[in-house]
């Protein structure tokens, strides 16, 4: 079980690895209306690999170097957390392999590649590409590291928490995007095992609800199809590790539509002047739609910027 | 004269009315070849107003309400100034009136609007619009904030030169872009005068490049019709005040080509998440179109994010 001495622990390790993500103080844009209190938000965009898997990625490969033993890593990822991954197995001085799925976006096979990552490529579902490394990862006695649902990884996520901590004064809210769990289950966990009293809020798009659905049916179950623009938050069930942390540690789940995840991105672009993928845009799209009032003392998590430029481009014509 | 004491003493006078600006390092993409040493980018669109100016106006209009008297102040802008005039003047408890010119872009004069401020047109030249607001002050009583003319404006700028250092462990050269010369003026000075040896290198488009006319001239010479796309820089002679700084604290003074402004921009929001303006973007363009070599200890300024959003579109799809 992963507790606050695991989150201290990955600091102290990332330390020199890995910097903290700045944290800046924004308005929301209103028409007319009084000034809202300002909301913090989270840069996590701003981390190397832009986005904050390469906190957990690198805790679990740092910790790995540190027992000896792997001469390199395999991971299954679409998206970030295989670039993220070859970026903290260059970091130690070990391989890394990603397996990625036929359809993969060549903008993150690049990347993962052009950090010294082995990459293949196996079928099209998560459960294709998991078998996949998980059988390469036995043929090669390299370990598996799981985009979520690790012990290392959560911890590693966790850090965030504790620098909002430093860096926020009066913080009473943080809101947080939630895909497979593991980055709301780092956070919430030691902000409440810190004993801060600091308020924990998922957010997931409408059309991925897998955490709401756990809450409502007591446990972990599995979507159907998931839909959403935010391409990081499809995951069809949150984690087996993630989800009891999820129901002890996090106050609220909330949705948001995919029109307020496309305005949010936008907004976040021309406002704050910040590069989001829409993953990462869900908690700003939760203030901007009403889905959570703007109170002072509210972080949110800006989970990651790797966005097709194409796309983003489409966002700002239509703002 | 400005001198590092009065630097300092802005740095007091902005702490609780402005943050200090985040730096993260970065890594300038590259199409195979070696990695290249990380750059730092000293982040000043993600400040209020989206700019630097928030800084040397803050100082400038908290001096003159610490010296009680002025209950307003008027200046002359077309663009990011008069917003981070009308902040400070906000923040402060006093009027703003922002004279701009007639055919000042919406977002600019909405912006300014939005934070308190009187807006009045006046003409389409700078001439016309300072003249004006010098009229305007003088009708009224209240002084007229230059927006880089000024010593206290250069002394907030030069904030920026000390937050630097104690951001960056091994800063060795810093790359400023250069309109007027109030945020080299600052920077420089202050990177001098407390004796870092870090080396200053302005950058200037080529086709608004009056601080590197003013250098073979032996003094400020008025360009004719400064031409970029970098709005922010058009600026047909630098400052009296701003001129001595530069002669005397500049290292170098480098000009980027159109095109090169161009691909920074649309590189620093794929790469690095971050949106900045043409101004903004010409120090990284310097380093992308080898104006200047990328070495260890490099910090570019990010002077400024207020782009209009189709024109970042416009960039993103051509990229």
């Amino acid at each position: 079980v992963v507790g606050l001495s695991d989150v201290r622990a990955a600091r102290v390790r990332l330390a020199g690895l890995v910097p903290a993500s700045p944290c800046i103080s924004w308005h929301l844009p209103v028409n007319g209306g009084p000034e809202l209190p300002a909301v913090h938000l989270k840069c996590e965009n701003l981390m190397p690999t832009g986005s904050f898997k390469v906190r957990g990625a690198t805790n679990a490969v740092a910790l790995l170097a540190q027992s000896g033993g792997a001469s390199g890593v395999v991971t299954a990822s679409s998206g970030n957390h295989g670039q993220a991954v070859a970026f903290a197995a260059r970091r130690v001085g070990i391989s890394a392999t990603v397996v990625v799925p036929e359809d993969a976006a060549a903008p993150k096979v690049e990347g993962a590649r052009a950090l010294g990552a082995e990459v293949v490529t196996a079928g099209l579902t998560s459960g294709a590409r998991i078998d996949r490394a998980q059988a390469l990862a036995r043929e090669r006695g390299m370990p598996y590291i799981s985009s979520f649902d690790h012990e290392a990884v959560i911890a590693g996520q966790g850090t965030i928490g504790l620098e909002l901590l430093a860096q926020v004064s009066g913080l009473r809210r943080v809101l947080v995007p939630i895909g497979g769990g593991g980055l709301i289950g780092g956070i919430s966990l030691a902000l409440k095992e810190i004993g801060s009293g600091v308020r924990v809020i998922g957010v997931e798009p409408e059309g991925s609800a897998c955490a709401l659905a756990a809450r409502r049916a007591g446990g972990p179950v599995s979507l159907e199809a998931p839909r959403t623009i935010a391409d990081g938050l499809r995951t069809t069930r949150v984690g087996e590790l993630t989800w009891p942390l999820i129901e002890r540690y996090v106050d609220d789940i909330v949705t948001v539509p995919e029109d307020a995840i496309r305005r949010a991105t936008a907004a976040l672009a021309r406002f704050a002047h910040l590069v989001a993928e829409p993953s990462g845009a869900v908690t700003t799209a939760a203030l901007l739609c009403g889905a959570v009032a703007v109170e002072p003392g509210t972080a949110c998590v800006v989970s990651g910027g790797n966005i097709d430029p194409a796309l983003l481009a489409e966002l700002l014509a239509a703002a």
